[in-house]
């Protein structure tokens, strides 16, 4: 059996090896554009920053091997093509025509031929994207570009247009290398798969940083003569030595479409479960296949080198006659900002709203271990749950908190479409340098069973601020202590310390509604069962509480 | 509705909250016989060795309010009676009797019962166990007693007699503080409840910081006139100025027992999935209640602060009249020595042939993050399934990288009875500094599912070594790189990398039985499958690689 694999770096190689050990007589050649093999791209961030310290780290197998051609013929028993460009496919004769570097043609006949061409950062259209200094980043080559230009040039100013996931860890490499950063975002907020009060409590951590946030803000042009000097956005100019563009990816798809391959909505190379196209001797695996979206069972792209693996194996595994299909994904993902872990699974309260889905949330901020250990970090937790039959949707979280750990059991429970009451009872390790004692994923999904139980009604801080700014505010009880209140106030609050409510009750008026909080709506929680007990009809508890509010809010 | 809970630590005042939550007019009583409520057993470990400053933080919230009787009476509407010892319960009368510290005899009628009575340390029969400077490890009071014995007392020699989770926690603390410590554990190993392998990894860390550990050792005597001086051992007599009795604990039934409630096999409280005992208006939550484990689906008694307070809320819950089930346990613990991860969830190899349960399992080392990262750790994961239908029946972690993240999602496949399968396939959460693309129990699973349909065969580090001291070993390949053998070798192995294997296979004897190796046994697998290329017959992988051999075994 001779198989093609087109595209070397993640899905590509995965499928080769699994080939050969399934079918040790199969002839394996995989072709690749680039000179590199095998390589983590998502590494790319840090080596920037110069956490790792050797492009090759990027290319080696834990124990230090290169995976260059020479070891994939020992080691796999794969043919590769490195630097060669496969230009055309012919599916009735089943061959792939490529083009070595020297402009040699190759014909490469196939009995299955397996696409791993990867995805291609999209350049928009601005005014000066083709000036000097302009980066993307997507290969090593981008990397030693903008480590060439820091190595020469200390503390530049540097513009980040995108604020995606790329977007943001190259933002946090830059400022460990000394530079001052700027993010240029066109939606509202950056991480846009984020819901927006958890993107925003990134923002906040990002400025805390030295780095400026531009979102909402549309660039117009990069602006320079050869060099880039500045970029020009409709909230202003920002001075830049570099810009990097990172405004996402498209699924590179002109093999497949060439040779008549059906392409799906998204974009990307229809596959079925096997990830077999619409023609049965061609697979495509990676950023370049479509994925299915397990929640919403709609197609979606999502290019990730961890689905990219998984995609490689089951390809394989179809190929050589094993039994295997990939279910999908769940939009699982996670990167650091400085001391934050921002992570996501699943669907966010936006995403709901676009499929027409009923939700109950709960915002949940807490200790990421038992409270009293010195190492416990703050995290805010949120989850999304179907209001009618209470299973997970979706979970997010961001703080300094292990929130990767929280999203990677939201997301297991997820795809066994658990309901919020059977996360809430899920036996999980506990020991106090670990997690709380109820750990916050089981008090938050408690939380959307408060709220779906009728003992609860939150409210979001949007709804809040809508209130606030259409002058209509309710009573804001604020039921903190005093040595907490000292440290920071939120204006217009009136406070009455949990303690003292029950026989203070009488001093806030029943007839009005009232929004009650503290610093993450526990004791808030407490205090609307109070007031509901005294008689208060119309009382709130405040997502996320304190922690969640906008600066704007606050008063130190 | 009056409801009087007995026992005040951790499930007794969850139910408290949660019954004032739901039934604002109850009239709830927390009858405790101890001065402190709702403190952390769990910290106590970390307030011996200083992490946690003061007592009281083991009994505060979050915010620093210490959960007093006042706290209670303000915060939740409760009352709490400490420093009162519960005597007796009147069934049929439904009045509890108590009894306060000056004497003085209270009737407290009940219209629903909560027993939270805990569970009390086991003290075996050692002669001299009555000697001073012999302590327990189970209220605040013990730990003042150690804590006031080291504050007099620089570098002293401990004994720790078991060495349960308890024992190496405290152990780890000890030796933070400056002492010598021993352990001294009666079954094969130290942390029992794991398998063999597991354990014996953690044992040889607790040497690596200098604690001595005695396993299959049995304690004779603890020497000393007045105070310790030493403790005989089967294997040998230890120093020691201070010892700790952690042989674990036992459910605290005598109230229960005494008034003819139902007790289970496990010697707990019988009770149903509302946590109602044989009487319906007697509750009992927490360690003195017997639990159902819900991978063997019978009754286990595994005391921890995590379940207690998701059974408080059942029973809260149930007493309100709002639907709920406490489903059960899977085992999950975590604990933490020095720099080890320590974790496990469901069965582990032992547990399932005690139950009878055919298995397949894995071991899998590797880095818990992508490994060019500067910050990944290694990490031994090993997960165990039922060998009929691949479900996921157990999974246990070793070492420095995150184990407790990969167990807690090993918990909840469990819960859903999940397949290695489905695993092996999760969109989990990927970036560098949190996993590898192919996340370690993904990498895991898809061994699992590779020994299930036939690529690979795998050999654990027990049977190796008995087929080694029974003087009929096979061949034992290795194919590291020469840089690895050098700084490691394993006694009596041949060494050829696996680059050169394809070419070199003819140097073997194909009639003979080979088991194939690496560090982490990945390459092994790869060298297995060639060598079945090429005609050998028996061909084994060595489970878990060179990381997994014991010391007698590897020459430097």
């Amino acid at each position: 059996m001779k198989v093609v694999i087109i595209g070397g770096v993640a899905a590509g190689p995965k499928a080769a090896s699994r080939i050969i050990r399934l079918c040790a007589d199969a002839e394996v050649t995989i072709v690749e554009k680039g000179e590199f093999l095998s390589y983590a791209g998502c590494g790319l961030p840090y080596y920037i920053s110069g956490a790792v310290k050797e492009q090759k780290e990027l290319m080696a197998t834990p124990v230090g091997v290169v995976r260059d051609p020479v070891f994939f013929q020992n080691v796999k028993n794969v043919k590769v093509l490195n630097r060669t460009t496969a230009r055309s496919i012919d599916r009735k004769n089943r061959k792939v025509t490529a083009v070595a570097q020297d402009g040699t043609e190759i014909l490469l006949p196939y009995d299955k031929l397996v696409l791993a061409t990867g995805a291609d950062p999209v350049m928009p259209p601005i005014p000066g994207i083709a000036l000097e200094n302009v980066f993307k980043l997507k290969g090593v080559e981008d990397a030693e570009g903008i480590k060439a230009m820091m190595a020469r040039n200390k503390a530049m100013d540097i513009v980040i247009v995108g604020g995606g996931l790329i977007g943001v860890e190259v933002a946090e490499s830059l400022v460990k290398c000394g530079n001052r950063v700027a993010i240029v975002e066109m939606l509202p907020h950056i991480l846009p798969m984020m819901d927006a009060e958890m993107a925003r409590l990134v923002e906040k951590h990002f400025m805390s940083k030295g780095v400026k946030v531009l979102a909402g803000a549309k660039v117009l042009s990069i602006e320079g003569s050869g060099k880039v000097r500045s970029v020009k956005t409709d909230k202003g100019e920002l001075a830049a030595e570099m810009v990097i563009v990172s405004t996402g990816v498209r699924p590179k798809t002109d093999l497949a479409v060439a040779c008549g391959l059906e392409i799906g909505t998204t974009r990307a190379i229809k596959v079925d479960g096997q990830m077999r196209t619409s023609d049965p001797d061609i697979y495509a695996v990676g950023d370049c296949a479509e994925k299915k979206h397990l929640v919403t069972g709609k197609p979606c792209f999502i290019p990730l080198g961890s689905t990219a693996n998984k995609e490689g194996r089951v390809a394989a595994n179809s190929i050589c006659g094993v039994k295997d299909e990939f279910p999908g994904v769940i939009g699982s993902l996670v990167c650091r900002v400085f001391d934050f872990t921002v992570a996501k699974t699943g669907l966010g309260e936006r995403e709901c709203a676009q499929h027409g889905i009923e939700i109950v949330t709960s915002i949940m901020p807490s200790h990421d271990k038992a409270h009293f250990m010195p190492e416990a970090k703050m995290m805010i937790l949120k989850l999304v749950a179907d209001a009618k039959t209470g299973k997970l949707l979706g979970a997010q979280a961001v703080g300094e908190g292990e929130g990767d750990k929280r999203i990677d059991v939201a997301a297991t429970a997820i795809s066994a479409g658990m309901t919020v009451g059977q996360l809430a009872n899920l036996d999980l390790c506990y020991a106090p340098p670990y997690s709380p004692a109820m750990d916050n994923i089981i008090v938050a999904a408690n939380i959307v069973r408060n709220k779906m139980g009728g003992l609860m009604e939150g409210i979001s801080v949007e709804k809040l601020m809508s209130s606030v700014s259409a002058g209509n505010p309710p009573i804001l009880l604020d039921v903190r202590g005093p040595s907490e209140i000292e440290k920071v106030k939120v204006k217009g609050a009136v406070n009455i310390p949990l303690g003292q409510l029950r026989k203070r009750v009488g001093e806030l008026d029943k007839s009005k509604p009232v929004i009650a909080f503290c610093k993450i709506s526990l004791r808030g929680y407490e205090a609307a069962l109070i007031l509901k007990k005294a008689g208060f009809k119309d009382v709130k508890v405040l997502d996320g509480g304190l922690l969640i509010l906008p600066d704007e809010m606050l008063a130190k």
